[in-house]
């Protein structure tokens, strides 16, 4: 079987640069004495996670407690779910604990921890709770000069139904960085501010075994990791435009792609149409505030290597629009109808998100070595 | 079972709203002598599409493949597969066809037409073929003045394992417009384009029993639809914020939400954070080139009722950031943690597509009182 007799739009996944991936992850993180804690919300197969698990790991992160359920049932027991927990899942939690999950959940308000501590004292059990850090002003996580910090975690200890596991944070703010400069910058201060905030608790008589940051421009760039027990990081298995875009990788270590099908032209305007839409690559734009705005994808050709000015300027459900990014003519015997295209998302996790198998390919070859499975919703 | 008891984030159906919006489209294409062929690529669940069915319907659009086989396997016979054909495809057309479909395809250049042929005859089946008009130069499509025309529906018409059925065209630059008005004279154009077309062909003896156009604001807001045969649209059953946007609805029409969970603030920044974000309420930003950017989604209360000031400004994964369009300070009482809240779509075809399921719901009720289920994928 070959990538032309694939029915297009599908997902392709290079081996090579998959494995390529993750092997320069763990050897850099190795070099740092830091051990790794996979999160496995852009990939959702267990097939690649059994890839990245070896001694340096020490269980997985999560970003809904359907992807807890399916590599629990793979038998992965240690996963911290890496969303601020919502009461009305600690039902499902509990029920993960009941099939064996070791799984902490993050909170970052009182609210949330009494709904933890109630839950806990109903059903008789003892919730494992990580305080989320705002290393960043990303989004979510106690400010690390709050006193909330102290007083949620003073509550949390002394309450039947949670245990405090330490804390966690996440420079989400990393994928806005203007330079490696600035990630190495972002990489130094999530781990200052999340001991500082371990050190505060612990300075309080209060537990702190998990010190958790994590994402993959600052685990990609950092050179010290003293004082963190864990990095979290996903999408550097299969990079993507926005990492590239970052200096995270390179285009050529890109290792997710979508495969397409010419079905036709509008010459007089430089275009041709495929059939690979939104619904397939994404309506990510993630590029769009990068220095080269990739659209919504860079065209390769069906060995995967890229045709660097072109790419897929638009996109509705099913259709894709390519032309050149310079507006120069497209030589359009090289791209008959029925012929194949790979393109490069910006986002792998929203790309991956709308399919729910991988064809497996060597790099430089169209034979499809293997189909591994994903799994996708709440 | 209410919304309450749900685990967030999830698809609401509000089928009061849905009835209502499939009943108008019916009453308004009925008045005009039309018959409507919906497409199935916003709702892609059987039960809606049963909703919709009657004796002004004469079967349903796809936009995959995927969709046709599910249809079929649920006695829906008569199908258009609205997107260009790709070669490859042509085998699973044929399979769909021995399985009982009436299947037309479309395409709109000669190296297709050679292909269809060429498989045709290797299968000894005749493929019943539309020819794709472009009205609008929106992106595909054969434009309504070029030879092409002529040349492909003769050669189809000539050949073995191939029937020209008639044309087909989608006004998709309808989304771009900026009055009703325009909206208006693009349906008129929309019209006057592929009946231009069918005389065409049929002034050279060609067949073209089908003249199919459609799209849902200028199905809405067409006034003469004499020489066409059939009406597509889709997003008219649920709405959406776009269609708002456009004049199509009003926001109290949109049928589909997401319901989601507060799960904590940054309150010196005005934010709420629920836990849902750009993987179950998507990436499209339509409504950012309208005269109200809605953001990710406009908030409503768990009745559905709009909170007008307040929108979804910022998406992860799994995380929203809920604030106030203007900056006014936030009521942080009204919305405690746990709290639920229902989202609606920028793009109802896009929100819809990251879910296997609707939990239906009545207007200004938050019990559920059914559960449907939808397909994915290709």
């Amino acid at each position: 079987m070959k990538l032309q007799d694939l029915e297009t739009p599908c997902l392709i996944l290079d081996q090579d640069k998959l494995s390529n991936n993750i092997h320069k992850m763990n050897v850099h993180l190795k070099s740092l004495g830091a051990k790794i804690r996979p999160h496995v919300k852009t990939v959702k197969s267990i097939d690649i996670i059994n890839m990245v698990m070896n001694d340096q790991c020490i269980g997985i992160a999560v970003s809904t407690l359907k992807e807890a359920e399916y590599f629990l049932d793979k038998g992965i027991k240690d996963i911290v779910y890496a969303v601020g927990i919502a009461p009305v899942k600690l039902d499902h939690v509990a029920e993960l604990m009941k099939n064996g999950a070791d799984i902490k959940i993050i909170l970052d308000n009182i609210e949330q921890s009494k709904a933890v501590v109630q839950k806990g004292k109903e059903l008789n059990i003892t919730y494992q709770v990580l305080l989320e850090i705002d290393c960043d002003g990303h989004r979510s996580g106690i400010k690390p000069n709050d006193p909330a910090l102290l007083k949620i975690g003073k509550y949390l200890n002394d309450q039947e139904g949670a245990e405090l596991k330490g804390v966690l944070t996440h420079a989400g703010e990393s994928y806005n960085c203007k330079s490696v400069e600035a990630i190495k910058q972002l990489a130094a201060k999530e781990r200052i501010l999340s001991i500082s905030c371990a050190e505060t608790l612990r300075e309080n008589n209060l537990p702190c075994p998990i010190v958790s940051t994590g994402s993959t421009p600052t685990a990609t760039f950092t050179d010290d990791l003293s004082g963190i027990t864990e990095i979290r990081a996903g999408v550097y298995m299969f990079k993507d435009l926005v990492m590239a875009g970052l200096g995270v990788c390179d285009a050529n270590d890109i290792a997710l792609s979508v495969l397409a099908s010419v079905i036709g032209y509008q010459k007089e305007k430089g275009w041709i149409i495929i059939d690979a839409g939104w619904l397939t690559l994404s309506r990510d734009r993630g590029t769009a505030s990068q220095k080269v705005d990739q659209g919504y994808g860079l065209v390769c050709n069906e060995y995967g290597k890229p045709l660097p000015d072109l790419i897929v300027s638009g996109t509705n459900q099913e259709h894709g629009i390519i032309s050149d990014r310079n507006g120069k003519q497209i030589n359009y015997r090289n791209f008959p109808v029925g012929s194949i295209l790979r393109i490069l998302p910006n986002h792998a996790c929203a790309t991956a998100a709308s399919h729910n198998h991988y064809n497996l390919v060597n790099t430089n070859s169209t034979e499809i070595i293997d189909v591994w499975h994903r799994i996708n919703g709440w």
